[in-house]
């Protein structure tokens, strides 16, 4: 019998492309050890692990990484309000370095030279998958895989805990709606309740810690549970559903609709909690930190040395983001009620109408002349310029 | 008779608060001719007039500035997808330096020295008036006006063609949910209508040229009446809603809630046929750009060297922004539907999972390996550093 | 006796414009103490000392800050690449606020409800004064004093240990040469030495630890006292002059004439370990809040949440920042020679242009092809708008 | 006799390995177009023609580019005051698509389908050739050569008219200093004459027009002729030579010294016009574009629409920046003397501190309360915290 050529990790997802990859591998004469990542989609788990081991694995990982995706790559995400062109929530870009990081582990745990994957189309998650490897463990080498990509029809999907992306097939043209059966994640805003779902989130430093729905008192507090409660929340009322065409970081635009449920109402709430209790100018440095962080996230680049700088800047501005949003949930859309902190920088004495409080209206007058003299400058001299033209 | 200590051109709402500084600047010896902007409010202007002239205006101005308010300050912020602090749209902060620039215009018609305003309270729209009105005439002295404010009950309000805020009174409490009878420009989502209306808007040069409604074929061409639809269209609706604490530009956070109804449709279609027809790295320059903008008009810098370089910058941007944006508009939200262009970057062909193409599967292989060139030489100096620490 | 007002602690400088304010407070009817800060600068402060007392100060602080100064400020500023409109190495305005710290403290301990200054001028001492002390203690009331400012002639100087600033007087006329006999902190390049000194700067955490002259071998180790010694070298050879025009924070341009000895040695010396040693990316997201940061302390906002914030991650990126950097100091021009350090991310086989390494040419070219995607749709479409144009 | 398998267009620089390349593609059937770009380096252009032929080449282009390269890359460059990580001046950057541009116009002229050129190292410069090539004309097929690169002893140069780079060889170790007789485009500053060249350069929309040397009255007003007359004032005083490591883009760090002489100058004196001239705000802007286009340049994307986007803004920013700046260069250094300029913001009443002016120093006072209103709202809350966490 002829020798190994040794083992290779493949990140198996179950589907024909990766079986397809699984076999050919075996056929090179490579050992194949299969790595399926629980992280939170709809799957059979011991069907996949069955076909894997019929296929010819030597040995089946199913991975359940749905706790630290939440803590480790949403979390961070949400202290980030982290959108990508402004609208992307980033859904597979984060699960991709999670379920990259896991992947290294299983090989360097099986002393596996070689990993694979079954994202070779012109995708981003290629990029995401291999620069994740590639800096968890430089020396790795990635096998490269023949296999041609199988069409999708109607369309591709991938779905994990935080989101489901739907591509590629009738959608590649951007003029084509969303056809009305395409959704799974989240209700039809038609048909969904004509009575809204109302929720306090509590944040500490950025995070959730815990959600109480107001109508019948159900709460949730720790991270997975909280965020799977929101999802169903969420996906009752159908939100979260967006429709974009983004550019990749290939270099080629394209076009994809999204569910992302929980995190649409995080982002929200975040956003909320975050503009009460932090200042103006600290928000505004931390604004221009997570614009570069979530293109960074988008590109693939979490391991990285700027995406890890950047997540200990941002996380450091979190500290003071404590206290509870209060929150309507109706018909695809998120209503804003009311917030209060322990931390807020909100003073409404000092704010007040009815109150002068500590505020000089003289002092007003002086901050604009102050603010003005730059601008009476530029005026002078552009009527010099002016008038000399006129001449 | 006393001689006139000259003339003052008051901005006068016909409300108490400039009625009163109308009456105390005659006292104090001025002319006072009145300016009332028509800026889309709803209000009856003819009562202004005559309560103007009782009070003893020598002259009252009614001037309609609905049309280049939308030409000339809305739609620059709509290429620029304006948003200040993540989810103002600028309602006010646009109008005022529309406004402001008319009253200089008419001082300067009436050789008056002075201008009045009743904004005088704590917050930005003092500011955004003075500024305005030093940076286009420099020599306007304003007039100090020792009226006190009038507590407003229940709550504060301020109208434009493009939105409508409320604040202050029992709003001033953040934790306060807004009381169900506030809104006035837009639908309960509740009782709006069960099936959506859904738009064709089509755009030149990032502003909107035409809509039609693809339900009745309504069509509007002219920049005043396509605003006027949308904000009936969103209206029905119940689209534009939000409830936020803000900073303002004199260092206080502040709770507004805002109705801006064609504002949310256009900020949304616009979003997206600019990223589907701008080059990925303009988009990203031009969003640092907008970012700074949307800044600049909240602080009350319209009327100034920087705003207007940065109007420039983000104009040349918009030069591919063209093509048509298809949404449906339901139940308080806005859903994109399709999009095309004759402008698009978006090549089908590229893009597709199912076609080749041009691009090269080895090219990403190389991509990938030069970007991890970087990452892996972090990660040979951090595991140095680290084997060292341990030793 | 009349019974006191309470207690003002002023920052007396010794001269002519502190003098009288101390005498017009005194005549008030305040208790003052005068605390005079030893921050490097040049004076007499025992004959200070004395005048204070004789002009009626209940108690004199002199208070020796070098030293924190050096380690609070300069270190900070250093690490950062501080540096204001490309040029400014902000020499004065990193004293302000130690200075003012320093004062906000006596006042505590003395129980003093109000604090005094000599800079009333139109400059930027006064903001950063005042918004330092109103940021350490909010309670304190400044004392405004209508002493007039006396006219400087020729011109006015402010020093300490980092710089020594020229302005106002003759060369308020930006056309207006510095006389020759002006500067006072380095020697005149045309008859400084004609033979340079080689130093070895070594940098931990991007501070300097430890200062080498090849030449005599002598070292300085202490924050303090390398920097006094950097000081001797480079104003021995004519380093640090500058002459500019600046934008003040209230809005007018000025010019000043500075000489920062020390501080420009170390400026070059620390962008150049940094470089080595720290990642591209990291680096440039850095050079992004170094700008912020070099604005927020020119401009008053040392004591600042967002101050803090930027000195927190602009610290945290200077973790690997560690190494010896080789320079000579000549006829006014600092030259880096070569620097060595264990983080530094330059692999010289990597690079080699001899050894091909671990460099994949044929990655370059995916690399390339990838890069290249998206200006070749740009192109393609550009040709295409081009020739609808033409037809 | 073979048929020919098409057109190269090769840029060739007359050294050993553009020559061998130029065999290799004779051998492998092309015909070969030589191109020689003369962008002010020192060469024999006459000798390099004659070998090219000698060689086989079908034909040889030797195109002078020097007054575009000035034109139409320098200035742009001077505009911006370009600079790469803190210090390079992009000298080799600028050149590129200079060439590339050319290349690509011979290439369509002789209906080549093929470009061919010898910067196939680690380096920047194969990117910044081939990106502009495939961005000028996506259809060009760049010819892959095998040609192994000659080890360079003791190091390799490049130069332009701009500026000389020296790398590799014995300059690999980041450590070993430049030795003595390496510069060739500037005098060693020991050396350099003993009294300063006294210029005053004349701006007109940020671009100089003029340069006037004090000394002897002579003047120079052509691009051209004023560059080259620049680079031999600072060559005399040994201006502009730096020793650096920079990050390239194909992601390794790498040491290179650099001479940029006539470059060093109008930084210098750019950056002071520029500030007499510019609103502060616009300043602060265009610094954020300048940084962006720095690291486009030096990564290869001139020739792209977001340079191409920068160019534009920056080109408009610079409308105002016009005057005179008179400096004085000595020893291998630029010292600033004066301004003047009949479109300067400097407004010498306003800013005197012996006369009052419209400046109120109330105003002052008003404007610091202002802006301290958030620095107070801040210790106020970490005041109650803090208090909070010593319960």
């Amino acid at each position: 019998m002829a020798q190994s050529k040794g083992t290779v990790v493949l990140a198996y997802s179950g589907g024909l492309d990766t079986s397809c990859i699984l076999v050919w591998l075996k056929e090179q004469g490579y050992d194949v050890v299969a790595y399926l990542a629980n992280i939170g989609q709809k799957e059979d788990f011991e069907a996949a692990r069955k076909k894997a081991l019929a296929l010819g694995a030597k040995k089946v990982y199913i991975e359940d990484v749905s706790r630290e995706f939440v803590e480790q790559f949403i979390w961070p995400a949400v202290q980030a309000n982290a959108l990508y062109e402004d609208r992307y929530l980033l859904g597979t870009a984060l699960a991709r370095p999670c379920i990259a990081r896991r992947l290294v582990e299983i090989a360097q745990r099986e002393g596996a030279q070689h990993v694979a994957h079954g994202a070779t189309g012109k995708g981003n998650d290629q990029v995401r998958f291999e620069l994740s490897c590639y800096a968890l463990c430089p020396k790795i080498k990635k096998h490269g895989i023949p296999v041609p990509v199988t069409p999708k029809t109607p369309w591709s999907m991938d779905e994990n805990l935080m989101h489901i992306s739907y591509e590629a097939g009738i959608l590649e043209n951007p003029k084509n709606q969303a056809p009305p059966g395409l959704y799974t994640k989240t209700c039809d805003p038609a048909n969904s309740p004509d009575t809204p779902d109302v929720l306090e989130i509590q944040f500490e430093r950025g995070v959730p810690v815990k959600v109480t729905n107001t109508g019948d008192g159900a709460t949730r507090s720790s991270a997975l549970e909280l965020f799977v409660y929101l999802n169903d929340i969420a996906g009752k009322h159908g939100v979260g559903r967006i429709d974009i065409v983004e550019n990749r970081f290939v270099g080629m635009k394209s076009r994809g609709i999204y569910e992302t449920p929980a995190g649409t109402i995080l982002y929200h709430a975040h956003l909320d909690i975050e503009a009460f209790t932090m200042d103006r100018e600290v928000r505004k440095i931390k604004q221009g930190l997570s614009l570069k962080f979530s293109e960074l996230v988008y590109n693939g680049f979490w391991h990285s040395p700027e995406c890890e700088f950047l997540r200990e800047c941002i996380g450091h501005s979190q500290e003071p983001v404590e206290g509870t949003v209060r929150l309507s949930v109706f018909k695809g859309h998120v209503y804003i009620l009311g917030r209060e902190s322990p931390r807020s920088l909100y003073n409404e004495e000092l704010v007040s109408m009815n109150v002068q409080g500590d505020y000089e209206p003289a002092d007003a007058t002086g901050f604009i002349n102050i603010n003005s003299l730059r601008l009476k400058e530029y005026h002078r001299l552009q009527s010099k310029v002016t008038v000399k033209q006129d001449e």
